[in-house]
């Protein structure tokens, strides 16, 4: 098997209410990373694209077909995956296969949604539809109330009292907030203070609004190939050196293991042991923050806090920009957005850029050498990592 | 690159209105599977499933992760993949990368979907999300329509009367039905004549009610794995030997090429260079029949008649069972029944059920040593072959 890298990664505005399709963002989004990796369009082997939503948003399934047409990229094969919010890192996943194989040599992958034309409701009715709908969701389980559901047994099952839980986890979004005020590709830009969450609207109990990631639009695309072409046409090729990926049973059929997801600690085990490293040896994550709390709990199960220490890594200042393990300097999906099956993919596209030292001066990590991108799917029963690894 | 067989194979009933949910089903046709292999649950490395429409008839996304918990393979990686009606081969090729390339020996592939539970109304409504649904949609174009369209491209371009046409297009309905009267895994059970087609209720000029496949329930699995631990396990394996995927631009982008399907064209030639063949060594054909017209189509692309002479096939019984290529022994989509993710998958297993001398004595075909599966996505637009070689 060899090596693949990325090359040009491309990466639209995330917004409320783009005008743009689903077919057009991942088309601007591929487009840029073609153009990026001084490739032809024509060079382009095969596309594997996450897209949750597109046909509730739009009413239009198999996007990844129009897509792949509309960049000119003619009769290529081109495949949907949907991983719910995982759904852009397994398309990755699943690309790097076909090229580590040898099978293709330059592939695109990525991942778009437009969950904010829906509208909040749909939005948060369609965002039920993974959890489990036929047993879960009529008791009322939708996203919010799941994570409130593990804030809640974190705070019991490590003795941490709800006011301090609280705290560490407004400090999670107050950073999130802080650096992606920079990320001009974000879609909130706005500083917010632990007051102001501690202020904001209530959702679910202890959840308050500045604990949750907005709907967002978007999408983000990437060229892997193979380490020879890679060494030809970059100085700059970022292996994905590691991947990890895992379901679960249904969230409430955890229960005891609760507010660990076992999803995520088995890929855990699979994406340091591909790549043979520890996590000690990462310098920058970009964890899923669908909610404050999920930022705490993932911190932990990556190996960066001791299982009930999580939240310190925000307290002491270890998950800022100069700390032992920076986290979510491109703003986390609170603050530069959440459009699902573009969300790992731009994840992991922001550690590409960070390594090449491409984002605002003032949310760049210095020498990024080691990075990993965090994605769940669902109510956590799905979860997908990529491990990457600079020239 | 390893060869990859395809060891024990799973296949639910295809009915109207299951009583079973889409996980239910495609764990009833993957525990099939897996205890036809002579395998226990906790051997399967990882679950790809072709999934369409589950959003939409029971409100359940990430169904694949619900149906690897429902089997008990516990936290194993579980991929959905949509490239509509040709969602299943699109799972079986992308599981057999992930075989020959050595990264898993044993995985689960397949397909679900439950669409007769929408009922027709809504069920036609979402068959429409996979034509382009910004332009092509609104101007009335479902698949009753593209495929009408093609009958009539198809009848001017080869100077072939609409009546000649008809007539060869009920032929394809009528061995359909024969054959999936005996398949006890089939949804219709019942003969019928030319005449039942021609006086059938007209959908969509020239498409009677006959000449259309039904919406259908149901679930297809299969048990890939290497050549070395299917040598261990049967004396049976069979091989996938060749694949085939494309997709094109929007239908009407192609009116140039119509009546024949760029896609398709495309993933034939991929298909048979990789196994080597041509398709004269094809014993047995399954294709994508979701409306009469669409079986003579696809002969004709497949490499089994001329253009202009694919209903040919049906006139002289070359496509019967005794004939140079039989096709649809199974039934078809027309008779056999359509749960789009199932369908692709539901093809290749008949096609190992025949080589292995399982099926119904009244549709064996005597020695079947190559197979082919077609499918078609959406309004043609997507490709997916499978090529299958006996031991």
């Amino acid at each position: 098997m060899r090596k693949v890298a990325i090359l040009g990664v491309g990466h639209t505005p995330f917004t409320f209410l783009a005008e743009k399709t689903a077919v057009e963002l991942f088309s601007e989004a591929s487009m840029e990373a073609i153009n990026q990796s001084n490739l032809k369009v024509s060079d382009i082997q095969a596309m594997f694209v996450g897209n949750v939503l597109g046909d509730f948003s739009e009413g239009q399934g198999m996007i990844q077909s129009y897509a792949a047409d509309e960049i000119g990229a003619k009769n290529i094969p081109a495949s949907r995956f949907e991983g719910a919010c995982a759904s852009g890192t397994m398309a990755i996943r699943d690309a790097f296969m076909w090229v580590t194989s040898g099978f293709y040599d330059i592939v695109i992958a990525g991942g778009v949604d437009t969950v904010s034309k829906m509208g909040t409701p749909l939005a948060t009715r369609t965002f039920a539809m993974f959890t489990d709908a036929h047993y879960e969701y009529p008791s009322g389980l939708t996203f919010p109330g799941a994570f409130a559901m593990l804030a809640h047994l974190y705070s019991a099952k490590y003795s941490i009292t709800l006011s301090r839980l609280k705290q560490q986890m407004a400090m999670v979004s107050v950073q999130s907030h802080k650096y992606g005020n920079y990320n001009h590709l974000g879609q909130l830009h706005k500083v917010i203070t632990i007051d102001d969450v501690l202020n904001s609207g209530m959702v679910t109990s202890p959840l308050q609004l500045n604990d949750c990631c907005p709907f967002s639009d978007g999408a983000a695309a990437m060229i892997l190939a193979s380490e020879e072409i890679a060494k030809r046409l970059t100085d700059k090729p970022v292996y994905i050196t590691g991947l990890g990926q895992a379901s679960s049973g249904r969230f409430s059929a955890q229960k005891e293991y609760l507010p660990r997801l076992y999803a995520r600690d088995v890929s855990v085990r699979q994406a340091y042991a591909m790549a043979g490293i520890t996590p000690k040896d990462v310098d920058l994550c970009e964890l899923h923050d669908c909610f404050s709390i999920a930022s705490i709990i993932a911190a932990e199960s990556l190996g960066f806090a001791e299982f009930g220490h999580g939240g310190e890594l925000w307290e002491k200042g270890e998950a800022d920009i100069k700390g032992r393990i920076p986290i979510n300097m491109s703003g986390g999906l609170k603050s530069k957005g959440h459009p699902l099956g573009a969300t790992g993919a731009a994840q992991a596209i922001d550690i590409v850029k960070q390594m090449r030292e491409l984002v605002e001066q003032e949310r760049q990590v210095e020498d990024v050498k080691v990075g990993l991108t965090d994605t769940l799917g669902g109510d956590g029963i799905i979860c997908n990592l990529v491990l990457q690894r600079g020239w």
